[in-house]
């Protein structure tokens, strides 16, 4: 079959006029669908159950072994999704999803995602979208200023966290070992974290070469905080070695109990031994929008860089990660590399964003942040952060007062760790009574040793009686 | 103000009937009305002017310098979004968008958008999501089928062909220098690529501790393919002066002309030197799709890697890079740091996509493809892809018949790279004249030292005719 000498038309086109109507009308009806079903979804979510009960390979077993050879309707589709993908889905939107950190897929993100993949533009470059840069630009500096961080930094949005803090690591190295872009990793770099920081900072040096040798996990104090005098010691003890320290990452709010690091201090050691400071405050940050809790920002002005996810506490659906810097000089002597067919534009307040990392095509992620901030307004987010850090502190409370129970670290925002005053197997028990009621998700971590309960709070549909049902029946799964 | 002590609700709540209700009409409303934008754009983006016409920093000047105080109505926020946002956007989703590699946001992929951002669901766990590990690896055992690609072979999504080549290269490290996880890059590492290949395999090297003086960049043949005695020749030479050649990445369609480069040959260089051979195909492997050009996968199945991007010819909007490899278990080792707070669930289907990659959170990119795949079957896939490739050849021949022009590249593929007889200058005055008309965005190239036209057909409205026109106005802007 010589197919390329009778060329077909795949698809309806605008030339076909009736094909491409078609195309459209389908759409707009299952588009309509999809607009009803969401609706419905998010009247509904609070009665699935939110932790999948598939088997491992069950929902896989369910899909054919091969894609259709032909078209199918939306109806089949949609049928599908309904009938198979969503009893394999973990409900992270649900109201009781008190795991890992609690996040929201806001309404007006959703229009923001539509519309993002509609247009498919592409911002690369400034030319190939100029919406893409100067609305992310302008989007970041409204976040900036809610968090109160200094005029001037430079925003850029990345898919995670985990890629935000790859960037910083990268960047640190470009300013004090700038020899590397051309001639590989020198030996002797040093990473330092603390030991409850989270996991990407190591991954991310072994990424880039640093090796896990080199990621020093500088102990804690009895709250979780990076001890200053420890850092101080390391670093010292290293240049001693003839190592080449380069950078420092700070944690506002540690992934297992939101300590935060004492960033000042931190910084004056940075400062002195002319370290690269990177704040990961990649669910905390966004408490900073609340005046009273704005502190846990404090010293963050001097970092180089800092990491938020507005897909964590800032009502955007996964994924946008923000990154800011006050050396973007740096971050794109890191990364810049123009190719001919890649022409920059000239113009100073034409940047391009592939310059600025590792992802050379950058998707419209703006517009979604751009909806959510309008469509809530800084005094909405801010009280709903605030109720968040409330009820948090009130099931504190509650934990404090009940005697078979301990917390486990301080509660300076929405995650509550604890403990029943038992076995390590008492607790994963518990665990799996509260998960397996099909009403909540919660999670543990390992604190001192001893495994520990992790209640996080950070839906937008959450209530307080969510947590306290929550609570109830943590106690009534205490083995008796 | 003691806020704290006054917890207001901050945001509807299904506690507060009636204002979820509202925010759930408000959406369906503004969610109906953005299908309805949508299907109008379908209906008039060939109308649009291709590249977005405004100065650099007029669409930053015309928004607010901060975030509003108080939410705003969707009205509000869409209005804005035509008015402000559109004319600042190049559409990327035009018939007539002929730069870099043309590529299509379409229907069903928006549908998908909707629902993963309605869910808000986090793969980065097998448990936290089965949906999002096990669709992802039917849908890309799907793609892989479509492609001919080798069974068993394992697919991840990243955000980018940049991500996806520099996860390659991290891998290609962990299998020859498995040391440099724990103590950071070894000394002496080289990539090779052709002088012809992406930037990202570059900048990818750089991110990752290699250095650019550890890039060897391979010459290439007269049709602008990695030639493979010299890519041998190279190796020799490092291995003689104590190199440790880690990687090679060959191009199956590079990215100024879409050569093909000569994979078997390749691979027989990388498998006697125990390199690892990562095949960056992130726009052409679509091809292998259709029969007749499965050829340009040749040799592929004894790659270690290979990436292929739906975002590019598959008919799915940014971001969907696919990463295939027959080792998962190297890249796994590479990136795997399982902190105790993500426990793994120790069933083997039940894999973690956090232990394959930089980013820890993963989004439900699966569902998009998912929706593809199937609303178009691999039948229209094929035929489009068909139609795209015979255009291009159709194009060529229309300028081999034109004295004043010549062809600079072969056109294996869905591109042609041409030029006008005369100066750089002519050139560029040609893709100027042709842009400015706003019916067409087309790019050049530097080829052989030389400015090149280069013309990409790959959106799913284009339309002969569409290529015709374009040719037809690249005659005419020739100043005479």
């Amino acid at each position: 079959m010589d197919s390329a000498a009778n060329p077909k038309k795949a698809v309806p086109t605008p030339e076909q006029d009736t094909a491409w109507k078609n195309y459209v009308e389908d759409f707009r009806g299952a588009g309509h669908e999809t607009v009803e079903w969401i609706a419905r979804y998010f009247n509904n979510v609070a009665d699935l159950p939110v932790l999948a009960k598939v088997k491992p390979g069950e929902l896989l077993d369910a899909l054919p072994a091969s894609a259709p050879e032909l078209g199918e309707s939306y109806a089949a589709m949609l049928s599908d999704f309904d009938r198979i993908i969503m009893p394999a889905v973990t409900q992270w939107n649900h109201p009781r999803f008190f795991a890992y950190f609690a996040c929201t897929g806001s309404a007006p993100a959703i229009l923001g995602e539509m519309l993002a993949a509609a247009l498919n533009t592409n911002g690369l470059h400034w030319k190939t979208s100029p919406a893409v840069a100067e609305l992310e630009t302008r989007t970041l500096d409204w976040l900036r200023q809610w968090m109160g961080l200094p005029a001037g930094w430079f925003g850029i949005i990345y898919d995670t966290a985990s890629t935000s803090s790859m960037h910083a690591i990268v960047a640190a190295r470009e300013m004090v070992a700038p020899e590397a872009r051309r001639e590989g990793n020198p030996p002797g770099l040093v990473l330092y974290t603390s030991e409850q920081s989270h996991s990407s900072i190591e991954k991310g040096a072994i990424a880039v070469g640093i090796g896990q040798n080199n990621v020093r996990k500088v102990p804690v104090d009895a709250d979780f905080r990076m001890r200053p005098d420890a850092l101080a010691a390391m670093i010292e003890q290293d240049k001693a070695a003839g190592k080449r320290p380069f950078c420092v990452v700070a944690a506002v709010g540690t992934t297992s109990t939101t300590s935060v690091d004492p960033v000042p201090q931190i910084a004056d050691i940075a400062e002195k031994h002319g370290l690269w400071l990177h704040v990961d405050a990649a669910y905390a940050g966004a408490a900073a929008i609340v005046p009273e809790h704005r502190y846990i920002l404090n010293g963050a002005e001097r970092a180089h860089s800092l990491v938020v996810n507005a897909h964590k506490w800032l009502l955007t659906p996964i994924d946008l990660s923000v990154f800011y810097t006050r050396r973007p000089d740096i971050l794109r002597r890191a990364f810049s590399l123009v190719p001919e067919y890649l022409q920059p534009q000239g113009d100073p307040r034409a940047h391009d964003l592939m310059d600025y990392g590792v992802p050379l095509g950058h998707r419209f992620r703006a517009l979604k942040l751009w909806f959510v901030m309008r469509y809530f307004g800084r005094e909405k987010v801010e009280a709903l952060l605030r109720s968040h850090i409330e009820w948090a502190r009130r099931l504190a409370d509650l934990i404090d007062a009940d005697p078979r129970f301990e917390r486990v670290a301080p509660v300076p925002l929405s995650v509550v760790c604890f403990r029943y005053k038992g076995t390590d197997e008492d607790n994963k028990a518990i665990v799996d009574k509260v998960n397996a009621s099909e009403k909540f998700f919660i999670a543990y971590t390992v604190l001192h040793g001893k495994v520990t309960l992790r209640l996080a709070i950070g839906n937008l549909a959450t209530t307080w009686e969510d947590v306290h049902e929550a609570w109830k029946l943590i106690q009534g799964a205490v083995s008796t």
